[in-house]
């Protein structure tokens, strides 16, 4: 099916349903006697026990369960800045996945400003309704300011997706690739193209694991120390802790001699010139949507040893269904306050671990988006790292 | 069945269910295919089209249909400031009623401020997502306050309910009882006790077709031009614009000789010697709950002709459920704007005219809470009165 044909395909679903969310009642209301139940008189009592003790807002009311979307629609998918209102489609699909893959009721907040200050203040001020916060589709480097800032002052977890999901996934399949090839993360020279919000994630991840040389790029080129042109705090701060050499130059030069590529780019920016010019057995990531920056096939013939991309019709999906979901339905069935490096790398761990020794091969690193093992076996991770790291309520 | 075992069932729903709302997708998602169509990259398209025609948010998302339940957990039922957290189950139920009488998506947005400008500012940073604004359970006079600045920012309705509908419903009423005993708005003497959201806004609605004394009074006695005491900046709009005969003195001073008692008070604030002191044919709604100013049996001992209460146990429920369910359903159906006096009014005289004059008796002026016929009278009339004040979008 070609994008024409989806595109018009879910216009015409989304246009048929008015949007894809309904929210409904888990309590029957037939009669008088089951509104008395739902509303007053009988509701006044969950109210009184959560005034008296605020935990109680998780046994009385949909909190635990449910989490914001929250966006300010400065970076919807490859769209950019199209605003909150048109980022809501996003939105709403991002709750169906919740619901469908976890069974986390997820609600869409599109914040009507790009203020990062703005942006935080609001999310904070309705965040006593929920259980957890994902951050969705904000753009670079606003929204490692914004989640920063939401994660010292609330008590719920706050996680952007964009980066954190992408990462552990990213780091999932690396971790499988690497067994293939036989190296290590210490010893590998990976390049990243892409300083976005999940660039910098994937970036520091791979860092707390020990990668020991890692060079992001961007549309100047490697992001190195006393780099002036198309910088930013982010990307400084970047400069500092990463490219263990300093290497400067583009894309083209860093490559050389690299065991990794991780793309986060867009389509045509990897050619199969690089692939030839990386090291033996290089591992390529693909991971731009819908064109990858270069197609499997091509990689493949140019010498790559492990192909994975963004893209379901190809082996090996870099897909955030594989992440967040049970990430979330970890972290609130533990009731967790926050979301840590300790979860995220359980949550990497379980989801490489998922692929046995004798089913790895070059076209399977990762599990599919729908395996059903997937989300329990991350929550449980996620939720057992959560108490090791004593952010868990219950 | 007694309060406490309404509390103790209504308890134990609560805790079974985790709260009462469960967000789903309208569209069904079983295999990649489908979510190609709800996520990436179908979804694109329709953000797109929203992106180049704004209005296409209302085919292409739920906003249509959504509204958010707002409050900021200050005046919660008769509990009063319990704070957004421990009023979230009274939003969750909100929701439930709008979903079971009308159709209605709506959500609870708990906002963990009471300052009057963070609630607005909070509240119109989300709001590109909803259809329209249910604001609920906030304290007067802020609760004014807030509306209104709300209604002057935003494009879609700012409904509070426990004024408007409350008044809605309370006019309905009136407009029946009346009829029963042969009198006209102009004419009689109405008497309110309760100076809070709701007695505003009736008192407003009242005053808006016509009637021409009304005395409003609180804990302080009749609320009057000159008084001192216990004033605010609404009671004193308030005292210029109601009280033709500038009464002071306390309830039971003022009441002698009124034709209509309209309590929003508690109990035991309404005695039969006051019932006894009015006119002939007294119309009294003691609407305090759950246990009323007055009980109908007392007041109908002590002459008068007609008794609402808000209970469901008694004859002439004034119940809120017969007012915002079909007031949003129509504001939603035809996009509306606003929800202007006009709209209010022709929801009061669609529910009055629901009670056929064959029907009509001191023990049934209004139609009751689970009646079928009322949303989509209440609907339609309020659809028509939107279009005919230009407040229609469609």
């Amino acid at each position: 099916m070609s994008d024409m044909d989806i595109y018009g395909e879910s216009l015409e679903a989304h246009s048929r349903a008015k949007g894809k969310l309904t929210v409904d009642s888990k309590i029957p209301v037939e009669d008088m006697h089951d509104l008395a139940v739902v509303y007053t008189p009988g509701v006044a009592e969950p109210c009184r026990k959560i005034h008296e003790n605020p935990d109680d807002v998780y046994t009385y009311t949909t909190k635990g369960n449910m989490v914001a979307v929250v966006t300010d629609g400065s970076a919807v998918l490859g769209l950019g800045d199209i605003g909150p209102a048109a980022g809501l489609p996003v939105m709403e699909g991002k709750a169906v996945l919740f619901k469908r893959f976890a069974g986390v009721d997820a609600f869409p907040i599109c914040v009507g400003s790009k203020e990062v200050d703005v942006v935080v203040e609001t999310t904070a001020m309705i965040a006593s309704g929920f259980g957890g916060i994902n951050l969705e589709d904000i753009s670079a480097p606003r929204c490692f300011e914004i989640e920063r800032k939401l994660k010292e002052r609330l008590d719920i977890p706050v996680f952007h997706d964009d980066q954190h999901g992408t990462a552990v996934i990213v780091l999932a399949g690396l971790i499988n690739a690497l067994k293939i090839v036989g190296k290590s993360i210490e010893d590998v020279k990976i390049v990243m193209n892409g300083a976005g919000a999940a660039g910098i994630a994937i970036c520091k991840l791979l860092q707390s694991v020990g990668a020991g040389n890692v060079v992001l790029c961007d549309r100047a080129g490697a992001i190195y120390r006393g780099r002036e042109a198309n910088m930013n705090w982010i990307k400084e701060e970047m400069a500092q802790e990463t490219n263990r050499d300093n290497e400067s130059g583009e894309l083209g030069d860093v490559i050389k001699g690299a065991d990794v590529f991780l793309g986060l780019s867009g389509p045509g920016l990897f050619t199969s010139q690089m692939v030839a010019e990386m090291a033996k057995d290089a591992i390529i990531f693909a991971m731009a949507n819908p064109t990858p920056e270069i197609y499997p096939s091509e990689a493949l013939e140019a010498g790559a040893a492990v192909v994975a991309t963004g893209r379901s019709d190809f082996p090996n999906q870099i897909n955030n269904c594989l992440g967040f979901p049970g990430i979330f339905r970890g972290a609130l069935d533990v009731r967790a306050r926050d979301i840590d490096e300790s979860m995220k790398l359980a949550a990497a761990y379980a989801l490489a671990g998922l692929v046995s020794d004798s089913e790895l091969s070059p076209q399977h690193i990762i599990p599919e988006a729908l395996d059903k093992r997937v989300v329990p076996a991350v929550a449980q991770a996620v939720a057992e790292a959560a108490r090791k790291s004593g952010l868990a309520r219950v």
